[in-house]
């Protein structure tokens, strides 16, 4: 094997980082579970027909193909309802699964999934081939309540904020309403929803005057209904003003309809009470709009406060069609977290760093070979009390079984003998000490992950 | 979507088979961490030309495609360097992780893994074509003692010994040392190492007659040899009379090599070691032959006790070179656990059940949508202690409440009002109660797994 260069767009990280990573999973599951949600983990693959159903997303995904399956290479594109692909999001999964367990599962279903994803498109800033997604959803069997998106993205927020003592910067959550959108521009008198929000999707790279240009040249609007969404996009705020603009806005452009009116009452509520649940975490922010053209209410992007440009890190909405079978359709509302960015930002800008690589808290020193059983006895029995433990790679001096340890981050390590000595090797302090008795201070006995400066 | 089937070869869980099946991944990643071994994952691809440098596995192989690149699907065969497959083992991308990052790591390097892997064969009885493993290895930078020969079974003796209390089996790890079967065939005059090995492999499925004519026919075996061939792998046992009988066996047909006396010397330190430190689990077993070349010292398979017929679910072995970058070479030493099909005896024998699918101990009900703010301080308020807790989908009469509950396996009630009340819905006590103080069982706060009879 010759020298080995990493793949672009598929991340890695050193045993250190992953501490890091892995702390945040767990802390996201843990707080997905204390919400109710239950885990679930589908297989990497969905027939390809099922990927392509959403044309637009195609592009992105990898096929498989059985390296002996000579036949399968040679038409790919005839047997494309045989094929498989990985896939891309953890929604279009989700979907299936409900579908296919429908009968086996209590609805609502409120189920957390952190798995990767694959998208085949050129790595850039950021974007990644490879990724780890962390989504929640609830799904309805005929309806779904509104409170759950008001719930879903609280969850978020507490699953975040859980990682604000390790080093996260504080996050936003943006909301807005797809039936405000809709409502307002119908109130208008623009009937290509999609058009609009599409082109309002781009505000913050384009600037407002390119969109208003788009607005009037491919949504048929007039220079004062291209003006007036983009005043409505440009309010923001955290308590109920934001409804009232919306309501005087709409009311100065004759724009009142009921879906606005629907949309307003939702957006107020979830204002109200992100308020008490999470103060200064949700922001109403009417210019998100998501490009994706199946939410149906409620939508959410996030950023890292300090880090917007690098995008939103946990998004998502409202869909009332979910998945279908024919008979009974499957509203939901849902969020996804991007682990793989977030956890690159943390580690990339140095925002979090992890006490040792390893998760071992002492490593017993090996006096001789015919002694390293009862080196072995002692890290059994620090184990049994649930203490990370090591024996010596091999037979060395002293200062050279501290070599190995301090290199590895290891703080304890333990000297047997008559009377058993374990020493701090960061103070040098050194003490007599049980294996069935002696226990590292708690800040020591796991790996931890704080904050990096 | 219509009606949708499962994809055979790919397995999922419902939620409460995923509480099992992470109860298990919990245990072993727990049991690894505590004896020192730190966490990583790989990217999920490896170069096609990485993969395929064992050419028998390369027939298993899934190959990716991005959907759009029509030249690479045009000429498949002509571009293997720049393909990229899905990794069928952690071997192959550990090797590659550690040469990537020799610098960055501290030798030995003790890691575990536990990640998917896919294989493109035909399912059949129990073979899955995408599932976990849990891997540990320990690899060293020029060379390896050893006495990690001896640990790496008995991490998971403990691993698995610690999932006896929900119902798993007793396990057998049942060892050999490729030296001992090496330095004996040779000592009778066998030179074709290989293909006597991998005949032996044949002994469960063909029985010894018919290995005994392979040996014959293809190896150049006379019949003596061929008859102390399977003489040695007939022997087996947990104690020193185990090389006892070999050391006899070999002198009796002439065969003491200095190779065998090397083998067996390991071979009675690591029974003697295992009688110690895991009674009655580990069984040296002259048999165990392991199919792959690469093995160079001890191997290993393991058995569920009563479910041999599942064959080895944790297999692996020393390799003297599991890596190699021109200027350092990397033996190391590693074992594999099979967690897919293990989890799935596991639910399909109906040796251990979860305690509930979803991870709430609590739902609080709601008298009318007015108070569903009071609901949710309940249930944060429970939550903030750690205490799982959910909110009922909807307002209904306190029956209807329960049976939301019920339907889930949720222990708890919470009625708000002004002086709240918990129900044990499955005792129907009933209680006052004050969230900021309430705790429910031990037993019922998360879901458990647990013996399924």
């Amino acid at each position: 094997m010759a020298r080995i260069a990493p793949l672009s767009g598929f991340p890695e990280w050193l045993p250190d980082g992953r501490v890091v990573e892995q702390h945040v999973l767990d802390t996201l599951r843990r707080t997905f579970e204390l919400h109710g949600f239950a885990g679930i983990e589908t297989r990497a693959v969905e027939p390809l027909d099922q990927l392509l159903r959403k044309g637009e997303t195609s592009k992105e995904v990898y096929v498989l193909r059985r390296l002996q399956a000579q036949d399968d290479a040679a038409a790919p594109d005839t047997q494309a309802d045989k094929q498989l692909g990985l896939h891309f999001d953890l929604t279009v999964p989700f979907a299936r699964y409900v579908l296919e367990n429908a009968g086996r599962l209590a609805f609502p279903f409120k189920r957390y999934q952190i798995q990767k994803v694959w998208r085949g498109e050129r790595p850039q800033d950021g974007r990644f081939r490879e990724f780890v997604q962390a989504d929640i959803d609830v799904v309805g069997a005929g309806e779904l309540p509104y409170h759950y998106e008001v719930e879903l993205p609280l969850v978020m927020a507490a699953a975040l904020g859980a990682l604000a003592g390790v080093g996260l910067p504080p996050v936003r959550i943006l909301v807005n309403n797809r039936k405000v959108a809709e409502g307002f521009y119908r109130g208008l008198g623009l009937d290509d929803v999609e058009g609009v929000l599409r082109h309002i999707d781009k505000l913050d790279k384009i600037g407002p005057d390119a969109v208003a240009a788009l607005l009037v040249q491919e949504c048929g609007a007039t220079t004062e209904q291209a003006t007036a969404c983009l005043e409505l996009a440009a309010i923001s705020g955290s308590d109920a003003s934001v409804t009232d603009a919306v309501r005087a806005l709409a009311a100065s452009h004759g724009a009142v309809t009921d879906l606005l009116e629907t949309g307003l009452t939702e957006l107020g509520a979830l204002i109200e009470a992100a308020a008490v649940r999470a103060p200064g975490v949700v922001v109403a922010d009417l210019k998100i709009a998501r490009g994706l053209d199946y939410y149906t209410g409620s939508v959410y992007e996030t950023v890292l406060v300090g880090h917007e440009a690098l995008g939103s890190i946990c998004s998502g909405g409202r869909y009332d069609t979910l998945a279908s079978d024919g008979k009974s359709t499957y509203p939901g509302v849902g969020l996804s977290i991007g682990v793989s960015r977030l956890v690159s930002r943390l580690l990339s800008a140095g925002l979090v760093r992890a006490t040792r690589g390893v998760p071992t808290a002492v490593l017993v020193a090996v006096m001789s070979e015919e002694d390293r059983a009862a080196s072995d006895a002692v890290a059994d029995a620090l184990r049994a009390r649930g203490i990370p433990a090591d024996v010596a790679p091999k037979v060395a001096k002293l200062g050279k079984q501290i070599q190995v340890a301090d290199r590895r981050g290891i703080p304890f390590v333990w000297f047997p003998g008559e009377t058993d000595q374990v020493k701090d090797i960061r103070s040098g302090e050194q003490a007599a000490a049980d294996a069935g008795e002696w226990a590292p201070p708690a800040e020591d006995w796991w790996p931890r992950v704080v904050p990096g400066a």
